[in-house]
């Protein structure tokens, strides 16, 4: 049974793994305040070329987007995001928890439409409804597909326009940047977005992720905030040496490098044998249209995900490979579809 | 420079490493749902002699403590905590940040004192006022001391008599369980409370604790708590990986009996000097009285840390051991001190 | 100037000011413990047809809201709404802040569709989503539409079927009931729902809802909710000499009755001149599509909603008339149309 | 019987009824926004002598602690209070509920121990504990006694010092103000505190609260608090009526007067006959400690609170008179105690 489900199906990258074996009996302080997270928000704020920036290491995605919007928000601000944003479906309502309401607005493969945001804040122009007061983005989004820079800047316009922050969710930032087209780069989003973060988690980390805050009005006190949303790891120091590793000799981009290679792999398979896809994506998720019959076979022999219902016998199915997929599992894969159909 | 600031200065146990890079290239489901935790859970329910629980491993302290009063009270329902609790000082508010109060009661030597517990719920006797529901205790307490069986009868009495969740906060029980003279055993503890969890994070683990659920009202969806408050790893695995470990030939025991042993040696070496304690504890934190100016040399080689002022001259001061604590630090320690009084 | 902006632009009903004044000396416990709470509980349990639920006086619609969620749901549990639902759209994140999603589903005329209820109770299956556990609708709907007795059993048999509570914001349920054709009863709405409200604001109170708990599981501890989420008055008589004065000589019927009939004469004039209507409804709201010209002319004696544009020449108005609406009000409009147009 | 149990017990006050019945016909705007609030609100600002401020009008004294509260303070700040806060103590956790700890220090007969809030604030020094952010007082006190000016100066300074907001609960504002030796007089609040509000429910309002934003930085955006909490009245008009008539001839003034002069003669009875008293007390709240026997035969025909049990034999018990209290039930009750002892 080879998995295929997500990128997070194995431990971590053996880089980072050599590094926790190096430093494990060494003391530090605990909460994050020892010298390899010191060490790695260095690396990071050298990598995105903006020193004036605060770096947060945070153990998942989630926690990242509870942080952003319960630490920036006050009570009666909401958040827009995507219908399809993983803040407004996969996150058993934990922005809604912290008293934010979500404003869902149209996507186009995943990225929100601008004229949908134009939209929303428009009609939200009265005391009885919330604020808008953040837009929140994924990229590479839930779907797999990217924005480009000139994507992002109509939207850092409206930001402007109406007062929102701009907070992107990069749990698989990594896979966008190893995209040869990709022209957002990490430059770009340093300076653009008032927050940000860089995914770990799908690119190698046991746990964890770069949180960095931009926008000066955003900084303060974030720390209590950690602390109270149970997210101030004893022994920080794990993350502090998961991203000082992850950003030595390009290690970051090296790992979503073959993450997406072994997508191009299978997304050609796939292409070869003239299957359809549910939208075209650049990074390493693949999302494919699959007769019921031959999902049934399939599964006996891969795991993936069956992302929706697509007509009477077929389905959407979402492979995602990882810095961890082995090669010779997409040639057997592409031999054994061959063979079923 | 040596560090006595607490049990999670370090990596992990060698024998957790070890499963570590084992199993790292194996894939698993994500989220908790793979057969280390599983294992590790059948484990534990045998270490606890009760089969009729469910074990949910969550990253930290805290959010323990989070997810059991959260998930469990609702709105106007309050949890009874000693002065001295955790969650009633060192959490950053993050039960009431669920929307819970914490009722403080009196305490002595860091355990909740019975009738400050009884006089609580008397008092709050209509709608005016919070509804006791919860009692919360930790053992070893914040302290160091630690609870006897017929102290936790007395207790579970009352909580039955106010229709009170016994919840057991049990970041350092394997301390208390290592001491030879401890009387409440896990075995006792798995029948008397609601819900407890086994700690980890200060006993050798990365991370991780083991939350157990023994009243089965409790049990229900707490899998969407641990989602929406941003608990569940997406590597969850670690977490099954390290308990399995640790409850595998007793090494929860071995780890806890080298940091008593190690406490024990370093409270020797002050009792032996005529220093006086704050407070006596059997497990593996320390509070004793020292002068302003022996901390002031003492801190050029040794971290520990100021717990309170205590006269005009002399303030009480924690030293931890831990698993990791090596013995001639001990014996260097004892030397030094010498040396400087 | 004539307003028709809502039904609640003017103090009381006189029936209900008499008695305000005849009461006024009269000592009474606080806190809705009065006898006229308890005597306008009694009345209300008579008139509904069912002996066996708790009836509480809440000050307005928004707390009802808030209460009836916050007080039945776990944190991970959410409440699914139509999309012009007034939960969704117009009380600025309330249940939200207290920790609960809105699922918002489509609506046919303001009525939530079944279908897409079905939906959102089959696509929220697992714990990375919110759980569905009430479903909220309003009657008559924010488009003043009406469900009829056989649209609540269908959407009941839904609530039964996926395990959901049923909850009916009855802000202006007095012009349902007042409708000749409705056949939707409060001894109906008493057996169905799991809680529901009795609109006062918006039917000749000066302040006030009747919230009715039929379901015994959610009973219990109603009154320190009100208490926490401030919506307990000191001189809880109010309510209760108003609920009291509103269910004697059936002048609830009554106020709603002068409403439906001004609504209905107001209809008769638009129909009259063919304008077209947004929406066709039986009660005190009325939705017509106006001349942007005609607007104009119309604001600078009439006050009127504007609810959304039509088209690049018109626009959707919103005209409420109430238990107070001076009749010779619709005859001068009558007229002043007719000149404008 | 006649009830000394509290200041809420009737109606409203006969000028604010008699303006109730007057404008009753009159169309207003809803939610606030009328021109009875709007002249409460200037008349308010006159009264208090600082025209640079925000008035809003809330229904209760807890809604206006919850608003001050979750409206000024991020998630990790916490208001500092007397243990006999009514924040700390009566209001079932509505502040923990909207995610905010409370910090009980020492008083002094109801009054904040300013040493003790010193302490608190050096205490919590780190990301660990909850920020201190805001002061809050209530005067008269929960006892019923009155800060001085000098007292407030001493407290504003520590407030300026430890980076506090100052806010002052004024349910009872108006029983220090009628006080002839208070000399903390409206205009010092208004430029001293960051928040306060002047109670209009326990000096003759039928509900309402005038909450006033002094401070620039906490003005924007209230009123969407207001609405999220539930707190925006749709006949929000009845609030403006009634502040217009309570600042009108000094009317909340004379109200007050009369509520402690009939105060003085209580006391005065208790006096005369020896009675001890529990806290001494310039207002309109009586603390006297009564023998049991005697407390028995005293509820045969009166009503009061027993406040706490003073000793095996006595309680401590609450009278207290207000702006209706008849002078004859006073004598009355002189003359029933003389013959009960």
């Amino acid at each position: 049974m080879y998995n295929f489900e997500s990128d997070y199906l194995e431990g971590c990258a053996p880089e980072i793994m050599e590094e926790l074996i190096k430093t494990n009996s060494i003391q530090t302080s605990g909460y994050g305040l020892d010298d390899y997270c010191s060490q790695a928000s260095s690396m990071i704020k050298k990598a995105i070329h903006n020193e004036d920036v605060d770096v947060h290491f945070i153990p998942g995605g989630t926690p990242c987007n509870i942080l952003a919007i319960a630490s920036c928000l006050r009570p009666h601000e909401a958040v827009i995001a995507a219908k399809t944003g993983h803040i407004a479906v996969h996150e058993t309502g934990a922005i809604e928890a912290t008293g934010h309401k979500i404003i869902e607005v149209n996507h186009i493969d995943g990225k929100v439409d601008p004229k949908s945001v134009i939209e929303a804040c428009e009609k939200h122009n009265d005391e009885h409804m919330v604020k808008p007061k953040m837009l929140f983005i994924s990229n590479p989004t839930e779907l797999g597909t990217i924005y480009t820079l000139d994507e992002i800047k109509i939207l850092k316009e409206i930001c402007n326009r109406y007062n929102l922050y701009f907070y992107l969710d990069g749990a698989r930032l990594s896979n966008a940047l190893a995209f040869a087209d990709n022209n957002l780069m990490l430059e770009d989003i340093s300076h653009i977005f008032d927050l940000f973060y860089i995914g770990g988690t799908k690119n190698g980390a046991l746990l964890g992720e770069a949180f960095v805050i931009v926008n000066d009005e955003l900084k303060d006190d974030f720390r209590y905030e950690l602390k109270q949303k149970g997210q101030m790891l004893a022994k920080g120091r794990i993350l502090g040496i998961t991203f000082k590793t992850l950003f030595t000799d390009n290690l970051y981009i090296k790992l979503a490098k073959h993450a997406n290679k072994t997508a191009n792999a299978l997304r050609y398979v796939f292409e070869a044998l003239n299957f359809k896809f549910y939208v075209q994506t650049p990074t390493n998720q693949i999302f494919v249209i699959l007769n019921n019959n031959l999902i049934k076979k399939l599964k006996q022999k891969y795991s993936f995900l069956i992302w929706e219902k697509y007509d009477e016998n077929s389905s959407v199915c979402r492979f995602i490979t990882s810095w961890s997929t082995r090669e010779e599992a997409i040639l057997e894969f592409a031999q054994d579809l061959r063979e079923l159909i």
